[in-house]
């Protein structure tokens, strides 16, 4: 019910499940996974096909930045281009009220310099099966929704476990097309991921609020990092060649990356729901956890810093979702999601054998919409909006779930996601106390208004006290913010979490009963509903559209299509690029003031830069959040960009694709040379870059 | 009916007349008479107050640039500020296939290289005098609307040729209120107008049509003349000083120009009425026009030079027009126009004396507006669109308006009208004969696809031949284009007309009879009752809301207050200002293409330039057409920009203001200095501006 856009939150990456199969590509539209490639539209409109060893060669390329976002591999040596804004977690984590590597950037002369990053995951996809047969079979003898949705839990669960088990690989099943097929994804996986460069905040993110999510943009939102294997550089046969001339105007190039969640052909039902019920109700939240975080951020340079990554979150998810949410009060989008589905369900009426399997999935996908409202309140607001809080409820539910068989656990403890979750659980990233006091604080008050003083959760959490002291109290007390005190509850298994008395592991214990018959709740009444009737539309489709399509995001690799292309902008044209002169023209047209001013570097060496550089540009791929960091190449698979937002005509794409102005926003690679180059003092990294 | 924008076509200063009067201003709303400025507003808000001295020396420093737009004196020796493109239709006419004055600029070094405007005649307001009484005594024993009409009309050519008379000033009767009161307005006429500066077209207007009313901008769309009385530079004693530095942001300052035509308070019918009809036919006629233009602009070099400024024009009206019919679609606008028609109405039937005197007003606007729709064909097609044409039938009405007592004139050959008219009628500016056949036949096409080929007017043209055929013959058969063959046949009276077998002579004699009757039909059915009404709604506006208000604009001097300010924009803000470096951005952007590419000069000297230096910035202030070439001043008088645009979302302005995004759009005092210094190497000219 919720979205998240361009960089994922960890919570969206658990969150963001695919219901809905897509509708025939129009121009350049589509986010293909790499087994469907759309060879017939690239062959129709640009006379290019791609071949398999291509296909191959971008993909072993691309990495997932397993914190919300995307990157690729462009060095022989592991070194891994993506933005700064994916970095910034781990810019954070290893920032100090001494050293602030957000703000101030960060750069690796040598390798010994290079710091790790406390708990980034990234994957490489290794191959992709079809587990369809498989997955379908184990459901003939279910009877019920329930019982289907538990057999394909123990399937997928079983089918994971093998895999890993078998190769080593991390190994994830993908619902594709709604359940219309169901592929396993295998990735190598790395954890040594060493920090090498990231420019100041103030450049990677000029324009701040403002200027995100819009164009004509200026940029520099970049980052490198290097993965280690073994201790050493990653050798890395695949790699994306530079190529710092970019794309010409209208050049056909591609975007490879991980898009991570669309609902493009979500029912009509459960677009209205997100348009009067989700999105005011997470618009709501979102701003009451803004002003919380920017609160809290006021008090002094320390909160600040503290803040700054959550509160980029934040304000991005706000402008993204009010975007999403300006694009579903738009009566020509709504009235074009309805023809669809009229056409659409005409088709299915039309052939008795269709009409007879599928034609019931609309009115079921509507009913199970207005089961999970009824226990609306109870989903948004019993939450502590707490990170020692997260910790904690992992803890006590981690213990008790590995014991279980695999295919009974809760979502997020099958065998096959243990390792990347334990990684998580024991990072060392530090934990900021005053700021989880003050979310805590915040994200009671919210509950206390929404579902007031009697309401289970309430009672439990404050017991007799105020927001405030509950949160100082739970916050002052527990011992969790240390990895150790964490590992050594684990290690103790049941016993030793049953008898803490950490008032966060205490208090976790009393919320898990409730949180439980939450999940198992949604389970039986929305879930195995949603993703029964998911199935059958899926199956609908491509019984009346054949497979010619491409599936709604997964946060999986995909490879989208398009042409660098400006648009028409508010009476005028948006270029295909911005420059240098731009950058320089925008901070002085704000008198340097808010989010307009330039780093001292900038300042200081604007006489050393070629100022007709070309700085950030458009393209018209279609791409959506989980998509930041991915490389834009061209034809050759050269890399000539690097995907950083989408413009504010693009926030729509969660629903539909509009080629008129829908464009994506990528650094241009000439910019990334040239800073790196006369700017940062760099040159072994720009050799790096050029060696071929 | 029809609208005109920002620069004003000579057409249009006949027909924008002004009906209504507009609602009580909001922040920085409104377009103020010299009589009764914006005081208490000023005072609440920016806590200033203009004496009297203060604006009668901005008044005195304004002229009015009757061929369509706005001017101030910016140096004690005459010197003229206004816009290149208003400037362009003067620099058109000193243009010849060898000198291109519009696209290479011009600037004479000293005073004998100034060369002469060929018909442009400067105004300066010299005072305002409220004759409502006598206007209002003369209609006292009017039965009928048509004998009001004919009353009104009388008393005001009486007024005016007497004050003319006795004062040898231009007297002009301005209708505020829409006829809740009546002013004289005397002006010093100037018409010995020379041409001092003017830059390349291509950096006064770069961006072309698509950046035309748009923000951010980048033109210097500047131009300068010297005004010349008895064959000596003036002697100016009333001139805006020259503020380099300009204003900063936020500060106060006032755009004093005239404004042409505004529709604030035209009735809802009205309204629905320019919505359903009017604004439609008339985007259709201009995209003819400009079709037609774009077509023999492509048949060579010449062509194109020669259908410049018409293609500007038209160009300039169609992207105008556009955004006020989407204005008038916008559902918000008009919800807002009928609440306040409605809250109005409420107030008059409130009160019976009211009531009765004013109640009816409405529908008889509404008959009015529906009768005029009755023969609505013709006023728009009956029209050879000919330059050659329209002086044929000035000609032919004037020799017998002439004969005529003055009240009974036709419009526009009142006594106290002639001077100027025949200023414009004997200019020898050039006509260009390829254009005008082009013009005829695509406006006989029209005629012919619109009213068919029995229509009485088409008949009277074509006889029997094709449009094409028709207009080569009475272009090359006419001897009009010689300003001495039309001198001659005025001087010789109705006679020498009557004698004529001129061919463009013969057919305005023909169609005499059918645009008299079209005048007369439209006063008697439709001018008449629609004054008689207006006049209604103008006292009933009084009555209900007081005086504490400003008229709709008439193409006489306003002032209007507000403030340098950015806005938000497509998601974002625009600043207040542009800098050179945006412009230098905005070329590279495109590569230089179309409407984007720099003058040589600027290209050779850029490293000469300060590229931080303002050039273009937006302010607040209340505009519309017409006021292309105010001058933007501070609180002391001093000029700190040159209005030249507003940005697209002011183009609903024709019917309401929103202080939210309406930005009027001007050229910074900076970048013309810089300009003139660095790159047009006119030393002279910028100590002129500076000696103060």
């Amino acid at each position: 019910m919720t979205r998240c856009k361009f960089l994922l939150s960890a919570a969206a990456l658990v969150s963001c499940g695919t219901l809905f199969v897509c509708a025939p590509g129009r121009a350049d539209e589509g986010m293909w996974t790499f087994d469907n490639p759309p060879t017939k539209q690239l062959q129709q409109k640009y006379h290019f096909t791609p071949t398999q060893q291509w296909l191959d060669h971008v993909r072993l390329s691309c990495v997932r930045m397993n914190d919300g976002g995307s990157g690729s591999f462009v060095s022989a040596h592991g070194l891994v281009l993506t933005n700064h804004h994916v970095a910034r977690g781990q810019l954070q984590k290893n920032s100090t009220a001494q050293r602030d590597y957000i703000k101030d950037g960060f750069y690796a002369a040598t390798p010994d310099q290079e710091i790790k990053s406390p708990d980034l995951e990234v994957n490489v996809l290794q191959s992709m099966e079809d587990v369809t047969a498989r997955v379908t079979a184990a459901l003939k003898n279910a009877k019920t929704p329930e019982a289907e949705f538990a057999a394909r839990k123990a399937v997928i669960a079983e089918i994971e476990r093998e895999s890993q088990q078998k190769t080593g690989l991390r190994s994830d099943i993908v619902t594709l097309y709604q359940g219309g097929e169901y592929w396993l994804y295998r990735y190598k996986k790395y954890t040594d991921v060493r920090i090498v460069f990231a420019p100041e905040q103030q450049i990677a993110f000029f324009g701040g609020d403002p200027d995100n999510f819009t164009y004509p943009r200026h940029d520099l939102d970049m980052a490198l990092f290097r993965v280690y294997d073994d201790g050493k550089p990653l050798d890395t046969k695949d790699y994306l060649k530079w190529n710092p001339q970019g794309a010409g105007d209208n050049e056909l190039v591609f975007v490879p990356g991980h898009p991570g969640s669309t609902s493009r052909l979500d029912t009509v039902a459960q677009l209205e729901f997100d348009r009067d019920v989700a999105l005011p109700a997470r618009l709501k939240i979102l701003k009451n956890m803004l002003g919380v975080l920017e609160r809290y951020s006021a008090l002094g340079p320390e909160q600040a810093r503290e803040t700054g990554s959550q509160i980029f979150g934040i304000a991005n998810s706000l402008k993204a979702i009010e975007g999403q949410y300006q694009g579903l009060l738009d009566k020509n989008v709504m009235a074009k999601k309805q023809q669809d589905e009229a056409e659409f369900k005409a088709k299915v009426m039309a052939n008795s054998a269709w009409k007879a399997a599928y034609s019931g999935a609309w009115d079921a996908i509507d009913q199970a919409e207005k089961k999970a409202t009824t226990r609306l309140k109870e989903q948004l607001y019993h939450t502590l909006n707490s990170q020692l809080g997260g910790l904690a409820a992992n803890i006590v539910q981690y213990v008790a779930e590995i014991k279980k068989p695999d295919g009974e656990r809760l979502p997020g403890y099958h065998e096959a996601q243990l390792d990347s979750l334990k990684f998580r659980m024991f990072s060392p990233a530090p934990v900021y106390s005053g700021m989880d006091i003050a979310r805590i604080t915040g994200a009671l008050e919210l509950s206390l208004a929404e579902v007031g003083p009697n309401d289970p959760f309430v009672k439990i959490v404050l017991d007799g006290r105020t927001p405030k002291e509950a949160a100082t109290a739970l916050v002052t007390g527990t011992k969790l913010a240390d990895p150790a005190v964490r590992r050594k509850l684990v290690d103790g298994g049941e016993s030793a979490v049953a008898a803490s008395d950490d008032p966060m592991i205490v208090l976790a214990r009393k919320l898990d009963p409730m949180r439980r018959e939450m999940v198992k709740w949604l389970e039986n009444n929305v879930s195995s509903v949603a993703q029964r009737a998911g199935e059958q539309l899926g199956k609908a489709r491509f019984a009346a559209f054949g497979k010619n399509t491409y599936p709604d995001a997964t946060f999986t690799l995909r490879l989208s299509y398009g042409q660098v292309q400006g648009y028409p902008m508010n009476g005028t044209k948006a270029p295909y690029k911005t420059t240098f002169y731009g950058l320089f023209d925008r901070a002085r047209s704000f008198d340097f003031q808010g989010p307009f001013y330039l780093p001292s570097r900038y300042m200081e060496n604007r006489d050393k830069l070629d100022m007709s550089t070309p700085l950030d540009f458009v393209t018209t791929n279609d791409i959506i959040g989980g998509n930041s960091g991915s490389p834009v190449i061209n034809a050759k698979a050269e890399i000539v960009g690097l995907i950083f937002d989408g413009n504010i005509e693009s926030l729509v794409g969660d629903f539909v694709y509009d080629a008129t102005a829908n464009r994506a926003v990528a650094v241009h690679t000439a910019a990334m040379t040239e800073a790196l180059r006369k700017l940062y003092n760099a040159p072994q990294l720009v050799k790096e870059l050029l060696e071929q």
